[in-house]
């Protein structure tokens, strides 16, 4: 059976990056089998690049090689990383892109200001660090072809992580729907506008209070009384966990990005819907 | 040899919700050969699905298995089938989006009403209602990944129809083009502008009279003398059966769709070009 | 292993037209491997085409066929042409789409008037004149599906160059970057604008002169002065050598092409910074 290897990037369809990174795959393992997640990332948003993943690379087969390449560090500092989970492997560069991935896993402490993760047990991270299994020379603007790409073929071959580099126990993370204590209010924000005008927030339903209590979301100017569980059931401005798991904001029949002027990064509010504030 | 399975979505390429499909189909068939016809469909547009669906389903290998999920009624009561022709399979809703798949069979009678039309024999479909095959939760908007894409897959490694399902006898068609019988004229509409801005119709070069006799096909507030065979032979607006084998209206060297103001759904109609009217 | 054939045309995502190629392929070959390189190229832009490829090709491995349909000339007199190169196989009109190809080998004579050049002895052309290897019937508006993906397929299954038809020695080119001899200014032109903004020109590093001698760059009524080896080390406007061998122009932290209101075919100029003037 053929290693699977998918591309998620923010080099979008009208360009030949992307082929020029399967054509290095394909010349050091032409059995590897290419699957594209998205290549239309708005340019450096690695927010979205991450929910993007999160919401697709559960569905591959076991030991799937997840090549991200979302990287607005390139050429800076920023690390090169393998990180190997009991699923999957996933070749990216440490801005937080795998932020979504690494929080399925019961996580160590959190370093806030530095955003870095203690990485879970079961979680296994190498810095790339080894120039030999790089293209060369490497250009200082494409790493993706250079660096990302011949990573994932290698690995798709057998090699074992920890052949790529030194071993590393934290990795940078995103940040994550925040709890105010005082007015108990859930701030998340958007992270998505589907092709229907949906907007996706960072809000899981886990991060939700259980069972559903009388909930109101803010959004824009609007307000939203608690979830619907079918987007038929309503009408108008909804809240619903959507197909992957996360809140999602629907307008029935429209275009509820457009209706609410929202875009990419717009906070998402959660309170109790009467007097006393809910604990979540 | 690998199976083929093709994907036809209107859910656009800034998402992952294709490659979650694809991801659940390798899973359960990690040979499958995965090749994407269009995933740019208008949302909810069936009648371009359909479209674009017949221009390229039948230059694949016999035996493949087309996966089309345009599915505006998810979540209600619309059926899910399964349709086996001489050439391939097929796996969508029953919402007409295999219209044109269906006419090119001899058909049995259609009930205009309810839209339904009753399948020629050589056509065997299934309603796809055993839930042993499917993603385990559905979900309540997401059949393309946790229902059409498991019966694929498994249609794929050889499962038959009947295994998904009840055997059903008639299926859901789109409008065709209708002859006025009064007035002897034939209207159709733009199903579809393509890239080059060319206005491609529903009527197909055997709903034509034969031998190209004098027509006039209007569209917008212009008049179209006669067909054209090629582009090159006419200036300004022409009419020309195009190489999927339905009519086009093309503007040498413009782009017909923005001069004339015409969107998928503006009718176009068809009249002998003198006096007495065309009989079809 | 399994024959590559790469696909680049200017069909757009939201046809079909690719399908049916792909279709056309597996038909005949079912077990070729696809690559999309673009399909995104701008309606009848054979200069954007002849770059996009010539940035990914080389990256394939060898023996891969390149697919290129960007044929504003279908129907008319100009030849479907075969090009065998000591790396790779490519099928296409010819019309220019391979200049760049063509050019990486040390060339003959260039017919400026007829922009025809002499192939050098390790390049091997045919043109597809042999209608058995066709689609049948052929039609007048899709090249693509009838003649160029067939021809590819049956070359992916070992059929050498010359059975498809005659040998031919000289192919058509594109316009290069020009110097001229009074003013010892070397004019290109921009023949892409990427998704970050950024201007590729047609003019390739060993276009400059050796050792990156103090030059001005001008581009719509602006100057650069000097080449930056990095993004990051300037501020503002910057020229580049991109990743694929071709100067970029970029604007640091925001979009060249709309900051100049560049398009592809704006003029880029390069002469020596101060007093004399640079020879090239």
């Amino acid at each position: 059976m053929s290693a699977i290897i998918t591309l998620t990037t923010d080099f979008g369809l009208a360009e030949a990056y992307v082929a020029a990174m399967k054509g290095v795959i394909l010349s050091l393992n032409p059995e590897a089998k290419l699957v594209d997640i998205c290549h239309s990332i708005k340019p450096q948003n690695i927010s979205q690049a991450a929910f993007i993943l999160s919401t697709a690379y559960q569905f591959f087969p076991e030991r799937t090689i997840h090549l991200v390449v979302v990287d607005p560090g390139v050429g800076t500092e920023r690390r090169a990383i393998i990180l190997r989970t009991p699923l999957a492997d996933f070749v990216a560069p440490d801005n937080g892109v795998l932020s979504y991935v690494i929080r399925q896993f019961p996580a160590g402490p959190l370093n806030v200001s530095r955003r870095q993760i203690e990485l879970a047990p079961e979680l296994q991270a190498v810095a790339i660090t080894k120039p030999e299994f790089w293209m060369s020379p490497v250009s200082a603007t494409f790493h993706g072809r250079d660096i990302f790409a011949p990573v994932a073929a290698r690995l798709s071959l057998g090699l074992p992580p920890e052949d790529f580099g030194e071993p590393i126990t934290s990795l940078a993370v995103l940040p994550m729907p925040s709890l105010d204590q005082e007015t108990d209010t859930l701030t998340g924000y958007v992270i998505h506008i589907d092709n229907f005008g949906n907007l996706i927030t960072n809000i899981k339903r886990t991060d939700l209070p259980q069972e559903h209590p009388p909930v109101v979301i803010e959004v824009g100017n609007k307000r939203i009384s608690g979830l619907s569980r079918t987007y038929a059931e309503s009408e108008g401005l909804l809240a619903i966990i959507g197909s992957s798991g996360y809140l999602e904001i629907a307008l029935k029949n429209g275009n509820a990005g457009a209706f609410l002027g929202a875009e990419p990064g717009s906070e998402v509010k959660i309170r109790k819907k009467v007097g006393k504030l809910p604990r979540f």
